[in-house]
Formats: structure tokens, C-alpha cells, sequence
């Protein structure tokens, strides 16, 4: 991509109306526009590391046999009654709305309940189970207030899956799975060795339900964290009962604040029961399906990265989720130069190698700066002086380290 | 893609509630879920569709220079009366809700005003235009009726560009462009023998916006066609004046039903003057900018491709959007036909053929008839009695038309 052609601007003032940084450094490099508080849109190059991070977690569900849907928005009273979530004193984030005839209407804030109720049409027999259905959808919450930027938002992306089984073995091996996926997901995005497997607050099904949580100083959670076994507890079921029941040590643990980027929640059979959602064992006898659900929040994920990665220069990305692994920046505008930094362009992504390209006339430090702000892994540089000698300079924007290479030096380094 | 992994089932029967043909063969297929009037989930095989025609229309606005992006569902009150289309007088299709502190947001069923506000924190100069932007979006609208399936719905899905231009002639030329760029998408979606260029009724600053209008039974709407200059004048501005206007004769012109899939509309400068969105010229003058607005209805293209194309036998997709190109019915449980049928998934798999395949235990009557509901181009059937002669059976879905091939000549054919 040519910057020529992109129509986002950086800006070197953070929005005065932003308190987050992941917000105030989104909307400064072009990532994020403001549409309200706690609704953002996605310009090209946020939209471009969303997808990023979809994909990734497309992959990681399709290979344990999710099947891929999307649901709706708009949801039905009707539905949502059965499980007496439809309620304001019961469920206070509904956005809710009325068709002409009056019939009212609310806007999805998460989808269990239709979910479920679609699968009743497909699953009759014991030989249906196990199945597990996701979507990544945008979810709408009246939340009271939202000053965290895209990590808590009233619209945003997020990735659900629900997976139906026939005992509580089947869903607890299937809950199993879909942890170790979930652990695949953030170590692909970069956040493996700071999230961790967490005790919160169960249901009326199981004592505890469990979330992964990042270290993230920004974040809203705080948790008790066992670094060697890989595991925290939430403050909300931090007593010395839980303490004994996972052999804990209290003096063990770290207190740090985190932020939930995923949870998962076993529902046992309560919910298909209040949905009548049951199917039929090997003998002809109707048994209800036993229902797990499992959120991870792409857009607040996308805003963790942020708030951990980035630095005083701007935005950080991982290489699994930028928006271009090279930033391609020309200095001057010599014959020589533009010759030559189009040539490499063209060469990188002949390669697949992706590049953002800076072939705008703006001063060298303004360049050096924007790619910096971008937070794309790698900027070269193609000047007159480096040209002399025949070569390039790469900087990594992670480690700050800057090496001088000749073309095939360069392409070995990038491919 | 296994079938026994699909969750989805065909059905016999049609859902009683639904009138419209579309409606009724993607739910007995499984490709799509009724939440409500006008309202539908799409089910994998329906999801896989949506995206083939998304990345169709994606690739043709890439191609013409659009730069994609995602604008939010919420909308705020005071951008849409900055043009005075916030009142329900003026829309009555707004879906409305309140903030906690309640403040009145709306959801989007279309995205002119918020996306050109946002374009105002990048349009400066001269030098920043022509931009083109586009998003591919659900939009909410409160329809007073819903019974024509995904072809009106109260959400769907949109792609809507917009460009910004610095004059009346610079509109016009990226005007037409995007024009041929919507006939390559309908070519490429199998509609373009039957999707014309219609003049329809225009705004404050032309007189004419366009339409592509695809023919169709079941459509909304009646156009005159000059089948030969393809070209089409919809009802709404049939008058004497305009045949003479277009040069054209009464008497040259078919009345036909169609569906609107696609229109573009040139604002001129009268949005941009109400939002104050204007460019410093070469003069350093203000200039209001030049405001195009293009949209294809993404749901309802897949519906009327259902509308025309399917058959008494079921659905019929062309090859460029279907959820598979080969339907492999493996007939038989012997260990030779599982054997063959499982080698020849594996094959066309490694040659990037995409496949739905048919394992089931399921009698072959059911196989046949399911592949041809489900429409999918080419049925590849494997049986004793064809494994005898090692030979394969092919058939096309849209001619119906079988040949007996053996092995080379099958990948020969679908290669």
C-alpha cells in the first residue's frame, strides 16, 4: 500500500476527549475514529489488524471442528423471556428498540439464547452431538460509561462459541479443548507468556466458570497469579476455601491488575432446559444437551496490545497482526531513490512480503516518526547516502536495533 | 467439508411462514435461519456464499482504488440532524434506543452522514482528493413489512461506497467508473445478461441517480428495458420527456419486473454544504466537496440469484459464489466405494477444489436429491457399479447433463 493513497493522516496531539491510551494512540496513527464514546469505527489500517486477529482465531476454531455462522442483531423478546433474561433489572446493558407494530425488539449483547434455540431445529438424536457453532459478530451494550477505548466498548467485535454435548464429560472435554485452542490464540498474538488461565465466578452449574487474563497495568480485573503453574485466581472468588481447593499458597501469589480477553462458562444442562433444547439418547429417551459457551473479545484484545505493546514512540504490533510487516520509507526524491525504493516495493510484495510504502514528500523525520507511531515490525530505508554503498537500513521497531544490508541481505532477513 | 460434520440438515417441507421463494429453499437447505420477520441468521453453507459474494464486490472496489473500512451500528442524533434526516417524519426507517443518561442514539441504515464527518478529520487540501471508501456492513432498518426473505430484510448486509470529489466532472468520472466496476461484479455473480444500467429518480442536484436492476419475477420493482442498448428507465421517471431525453421509443421498450441490486447517486455538493465539509483549492479558497454514493445489497444479491437461478429441484449456485464447486455423493458403504471416495476427496482437496462431501449413511436417493437442493455446480458420484469400469459419474447442476469419466479425465474436468 502506497501512503499516497491512503487517506488516514497521523496526528501528533492525542484527542483531548480520550483518557486510554490504546484510544488516544489508535485515533493519532489513523487506526480508530470516535463515533461516540465506547463506539469506535475501523479505518483501513485498524480494519486491517482486525481481520488479522479474526483470522487467526477462525483458524484456531476450525481446527477443533467449529463451524462457522453468523447470527443476528436484532433479537426477539420471545426468545430471551425463556431464560428471564430479557428483563432491564435483570440484564441492565439491553440496547432495546420497537417494530412498527409495537412489537419490541432488543439488539444482541451476546447470543446463547437464539444460538440455542436455532440448534433445536438440527439436533434431534444422540448421533447430532457434540457440536460446536461460533460466530465473530458485533455485540451492542448500553454500558453506563466506556472511557477505556476499545476495551470496553458499546459496539464491538467478539468471537463466541457454543458447543453442545451429551454429558458433563463431553462438555468438559470439549471445554478442555477449546482452553488449550483459546492459549494457542494469544501466543499467536503475541500475549503467551502474559495471560493466564483463571478462577472466576461460576454459575448455578459450576463453582467456578474461567477467564484468561492478561497483565495489563490498564486493565479493569484484579487476580491473584501463580507465574510457575500458569494459573490466577479473580479477587471476586479469592477466599482461603478456593485458596485450599486448588492448593494455593496465599504468599504464593501476585497481586496484578489484568484485563479478561477471554472467558469460558459451562452451563451444564439449565439452559437447554429452560430452552427445552433436548435430544434423544440411544435408547429413544429425551435428555437435555449439555451447553458450554466461550467468548474471546477481538476488538478489546486489539486494544490490550495497545495498552501493553506500544511505547512513548506509538504503536507496536506483532508481526501475527500488523498491518504490514515493512514499512518501506524513501528519503529524498532523487531519481536514484525513487527508482530504487519503487524497485524494492515491487520486489517485497512479488514476494508476499506485505508493505506499507512512504513515497510521500514529507521531511525524512517525519517519515522515520510516522513509521514509528504505525508500529509496523520493520522499516527500511532507501536514501542516497545508503545508496552509495548499495544498501539498505532496516530497523526492528521492537528492539530498536538498526542494521545495514545489501539487497539479498535484505530480502533473506524479510522472507 | 464432511458432511457428517455439518451440523445443518436439508428438509423436505417448506417453513409455513414464509411466502417468498428464497426464503424458503435456503432455510430447507440449511443455508440461512429465521430470527424474525426479515431478520436471518446465515448457517455455514449461507455464510460461505455471503463471503464468495463479499469478496467478489471487494475485490472490484480494491481494483477501482476504494479503501475499505467499518463505520458502527450506533449513530448519534446530531450528525443525522445536521441534513434533517433524523426525524422519524423525514426517516421511517430509523430503529432508535437511549444511552443510560438518556441520549438518543439510532442504528445505522445507511452511512453518508457519519462517514463523511469522519472524512472531514482527512480532507484538507486538494492535494487529499479524490478519495474513494467503502465498507461492507449490516444495516438495520425498521421495514413496515418483511415477507420477500433476504431480499428486504430489516438487517442485511450492504457494501456502500462513497467518494469525494473536487468538481461536477471529477464525480463523473469516478461515477463511471464505479459503474463498470458494478457491472464486472454482476458479470462475475452470473447476473450480467440480466442486470441493466436503469435511469431512476434523482436528488436536489441531478436529475437522474441510477440503478442496476437485475431482471426477476419476484422483484419490487417495474422497469422499461431497451434490451439492445441495455439500458432501462424505471417506472418512477417514465414520462415522455425522459424517453426523449434518452432518445428512446415507447414502443422500443419491454415492461418487465426486477429487483434493484444495485444504485449509485451523485449528491454534488448539497451534503457536504449541510455537514461543512470542505477542501482549500490550489487558491486556498474553501470548496465544498463532491459527495458519490454507491451501494449493492449484498443479502439481497444472493437472494435474487435464488430467485432466478433455482429450479424445481432446489438451488443453484454459479460457481463463482458457491458454498463448494463439487458435491461428492459416495454411494454405498462397501470398502472399495469408501476407500475411492475418500481418495478422491482427499485429491480434489489438494488441488484447491473445494468439496462437500456426502458421507453419510444416508440412502442414495436422499444423496441425489440433497446435492441438487443444495445446488452445488458439479455432482461427482462414486459406486460399485461405476468402480467396476473405474470411472466416475459427473453431473452439471445447471444442464442436468451426466457423463461417465474415469479418473484423469474427472480432474481433467474439474481442474
Amino acid at each position: 500500500m502506497r501512503l499516497t493513497n491512503l487517506f488516514t493522516k497521523t496526528s501528533k496531539t492525542s484527542p483531548a476527549d480520550e483518557v486510554s491510551k490504546n484510544a488516544q494512540l489508535l485515533i493519532r496513527a489513523g487506526y480508530i475514529y470516535k463515533e461516540m464514546a465506547g463506539v469506535y469505527a475501523y479505518l483501513p489500517l485498524g480494519l486491517l489488524v482486525l481481520e488479522n486477529i479474526k483470522k487467526i482465531v477462525r483458524e484456531e476454531m476450525n481446527a477443533i471442528g467449529g463451524q462457522e455462522l453468523i447470527m443476528t442483531a436484532l433479537q426477539s423478546k420471545d426468545t430471551w423471556e425463556m431464560t428471564d433474561r430479557w428483563d432491564d433489572k435483570k440484564v441492565d446493558i439491553w440496547f432495546k428498540s420497537k417494530l412498527k407494530n409495537d412489537t419490541e425488539v432488543g439488539f444482541g449483547w451476546s447470543h446463547e439464547e437464539p444460538i440455542s434455540l436455532m440448534m433445536k431445529g438440527y439436533v434431534n438424536s444422540y448421533r447430532d452431538l457434540p457440536v460446536s457453532v461460533y460466530q465473530l459478530q458485533t455485540k451492542l451494550r448500553n454500558e453506563l460509561r466506556a472511557k477505556s477505548g476499545i476495551m470496553r466498548g458499546r459496539e464491538f467485535v467478539m468471537k463466541d462459541l457454543y458447543s453442545y454435548a451429551r454429558s458433563a464429560e463431553e462438555l468438559q472435554s470439549i471445554y478442555e479443548q477449546v482452553t488449550d485452542a483459546y492459549m494457542r490464540v494469544f501466543e499467536r498474538l503475541g500475549l503467551g507468556d502474559s495471560t493466564f488461565f483463571t478462577f472466576a465466578s461460576g454459575g448455578s452449574f459450576t463453582q467456578f466458570s474461567h477467564e484468561f487474563q492478561t497483565l495489563c497495568d490498564t486493565g479493569e480485573d484484579t487476580i491473584y497469579l501463580h507465574r510457575e503453574r500458569k494459573i490466577a485466581i479473580n479477587e471476586e472468588v479469592m477466599t482461603d476455601e478456593v485458596l485450599n481447593q486448588l492448593q494455593l499458597n496465599r504468599d504464593e501469589l501476585e497481586q496484578v491488575k489484568s484485563a479478561e480477553v477471554g472467558n469460558i462458562f459451562n452451563f451444564g444442562t439449565k439452559k437447554s432446559e429452560q430452552l427445552s433444547l433436548y435430544y434423544k439418547d440411544e435408547k429413544g429417551e429425551n435428555q437435555p444437551v449439555y451447553l458450554g459457551s466461550y467468548g474471546i473479545g477481538i476488538t478489546r484484545v486489539m486494544g490490550v496490545i495497545v495498552e501493553k505493546l506500544s511505547d512513548d514512540k506509538g504503536l507496536l504490533w506483532p508481526e501475527s497482526i500488523a498491518p504490514a510487516k515493512v514499512y518501506l520509507a524513501r528519503l529524498g526524491l532523487s531519481e536514484d531513490v525513487v527508482k530504487k525504493a519503487d524497485e524494492i516495493y515491487a520486489t517485497l510484495q512479488e514476494r508476499g512480503i506485505s508493505v506499507i510504502y512512504d513515497d510521500r514528500d514529507e521531511r525524512p523525520g517525519t517519515k522515520l516518526s510516522d513509521s514509528e507511531l504505525l508500529g509496523i515490525p520493520y522499516r527500511v530505508v532507501v536514501s542516497d547516502r545508503l545508496l552509495q554503498d548499495s544498501t539498505y537500513e532496516i530497523t526492528e521497531r521492537k528492539t530498536g536495533q538498526t542494521n545495514i544490508l545489501t539487497h539479498d541481505q535484505l530480502l533473506a532477513k524479510l522472507s
